[in-house]
């Protein structure tokens, strides 16, 4: 098993280690050059670009043990080592490991930062080869298709002919789903989590407000914040601050937080954050600034609203499982109103429609969009029971 | 009838119109001075403040035909009359007017600007007497309850011992709540509509980005953006976004944009409002920004934010209620997740517990929120029977 260590340099400002990450990150990298070039669904070609992945166990001698787990909007490859620029554990800690339900003894497991992002992989903060300046509103926008084109010439590039599996919740769920429409012969089974097959209108109005919220920032400089010395700090927190509500349920707030003061008896008459739950969004704004580049932000959630798998299909979502054989677990969450299971279930019934193998749970939380990131037992054994039956069928062998 | 006919003077910019409407309203005023100062409940008092208001219809010989409206957060006193500023039509004019559920044939009804207000009643935007410059920041907290003691001062101004009934919808639900609790004897009817008895965790942490939002726009000023000549345009229209959002359900935003584009065959693959419902969005924050102070935001927020009647009746809530005879009727809406029908649950189970009498009503809809504000027979049904029901009771004459 390969334990990535980060080292990290604590003279660095945050600031200066995630500008270092963008291009030179503490990942494995591959390149892809002008022989490889990326068609993107915009129509332009991305004459070069890298991929920045972590791996963990190992790839047994069929290539049959590969599992790729895909990440959220603000995730990244860091799903099971420390993370360069913050310093916390990954983001997946609970659920991949060895012995955990996405076992690192058994299987291969790979997660690459996606297309767009901030920490390795080609993005709007990454350097354009043919300026030597950052990219910023000049990269193209991609799709989630576009990111899951780059994660397919990451498992060509590691001779992987047929993943065993592809995993991941929210913005991960719907690069499984794409998978499964895109690369139906390449993946042995899929997981999607608390996802949609097309963004709501009423996610393209929150993604909308964060977006607004950036550019409304005139350290944005209209894009050109990393060439001109500034960040747009204060919007990217209150964009964070929007969306960190939508990953929560009321119902868990209300636990967490209630109405309850932040260390004080009675309440200040003032515009300080005399609630806990104020306190606690502050810092999520800010802790948020620290670690995500403000236009790939921009560009991430864009890619989250055209994400609408049955339209290229007659608008069936049926039609665009036809060619799938491999089997699916839907997962959703009560609580989740970002993606309801009212969602979860259209998927479930177009894969029966398309007659591929599927199977469905809707977990029982108040923890909201959230929990497919948190401690929730059930979540971790359909996971684990899923997978092992998968590698069983498969004949899928230790080492 | 009294019909408040509004000249708008179109040489004058919106943003003229309004720094007017502050201190100088298309209103009636009364003005309280050194004499009657209120007492706010932060601990300070405010030594002279004025209240702006609309009438419509006549108040009857016994005065016994009065009934006050509480307007919603980014509300005002034009309910039934062209908008001062925007020039729009006033904002329940499909419930209130000549023969519709709140009749001003029978009714004299009356609708003041709350306190912490922009359109004519004291608030952050007014001119503080003592400095000769817009109070900003230096203006106190105010709460549900003073503004409430605001409203009382009026309807003592008018000479009216006891209101037919306090209407109010969303915030003018929490004013409605808070008569009934502060002055039960002065009312005979109350009817809170998509309202709670206190504000939820989730809708604090809404409010605290809205607030980010404006603050975060350095055109604020840290307040002082009247005397500086700025205008924190982008922040408060960042605000309204997202508050805008809550205001909806996901079924009618689906109803009403889908995934449509706006006005285009496909997409841009940019950061154009593609989407209709982003275009939506869109305009609904650059219209707040022509019609409301920015400071004003933030203290009628905190208001909201800082509201729990329980809380000094030892958190239950029942007792709160103790006092009070007058009838209730409580709406609620089904689709409305921002006052869901279960906090409306909880004041009629309040109500009951105290002995006071009260009916309840949940609306079946897909609108929202918002639905107190729109066309909606049900509605307009229960407000009508409820009154008509109450103006009996009290053997309410015409005129």
């Amino acid at each position: 098993m390969t334990i990535i260590r980060i080292e990290r340099e604590e003279k660095d400002s945050p600031a200066e280690i995630i500008r270092r990450e963008v291009d030179e990150p503490h990942s494995q990298v591959v390149r892809f050059g002008a022989d490889k070039p990326l068609k993107l669904d915009a129509g332009v070609v991305l004459p070069s670009y890298q991929v920045a992945y972590q791996t963990y166990g190992e790839l047994n001698a069929d290539k049959s043990n590969a599992i790729l787990i895909c990440h959220a909007l603000t995730g990244d490859q860091h799903v099971h080592n420390v993370h360069p620029v913050t310093g916390k554990p990954g983001w997946w800690d609970s659920l991949v490991g060895p012995g955990l339900p996405i076992d690192t003894d058994r299987f291969f497991v790979i997660c690459s930062n996606v297309l767009g992002g901030c920490l390795g992989t080609t993005g709007p903060a990454s350097k354009n080869p043919a300026t030597g300046e950052a990219y910023g509103l000049s990269f193209p926008v991609v799709t989630i298709r576009d990111m899951v084109r780059a994660q397919a010439a990451l498992i060509d590039h590691l001779g992987i002919d047929q993943l065993l599996g592809v995993v991941g919740g929210s913005m991960g769920g719907m690069q499984v789903l794409q998978w499964a429409v895109t690369y139906p012969e390449r993946i042995f089974c899929a997981l999607p989590i608390a996802t949609a097959a097309r963004h709501s209108a009423q996610n393209i109005a929150f993604h909308e407000v964060g977006r607004q919220a950036v550019m409304a920032d005139p350290d944005w400089r209209e894009g050109k914040y990393l060439s001109q010395g500034t960040s747009p700090r204060r919007g990217r927190a209150v964009a964070r601050m929007a969306a960190h509500i939508t990953y929560l349920a009321d119902p868990a707030l209300h636990r967490k937080f209630g109405r309850r003061l932040q260390d004080r008896e009675l309440p200040t008459f003032g515009f300080d954050a005399d609630f806990q739950v104020e306190n606690y969004l502050r810092y999520q704004g800010s802790s948020f600034v620290e670690r995500f580049d403000a236009n790939s932000y921009l560009y991430i959630t864009r890619a989250m609203d055209y994400f609408d798998i049955a339209a290229e299909h007659g608008d069936v979502l049926a039609n665009a499982f036809r060619e799938l054989k491999s089997r699916v677990c839907v997962i959703s969450f009560t609580s989740d109103w970002l993606f309801p299971t009212e969602e979860a279930r259209d998927i479930v019934h177009a894969l029966n429609a398309a007659g591929a193998p599927v199977s469905f749970a809707e977990i029982e939380t108040d923890k909201g969009h959230d929990a497919f990131l948190l401690d929730e037992p059930e979540l971790f054994g359909i996971v684990r029971g899923f997978l092992d039956a998968a590698a069983k069928k498969r004949g899928v062998k230790a080492k």
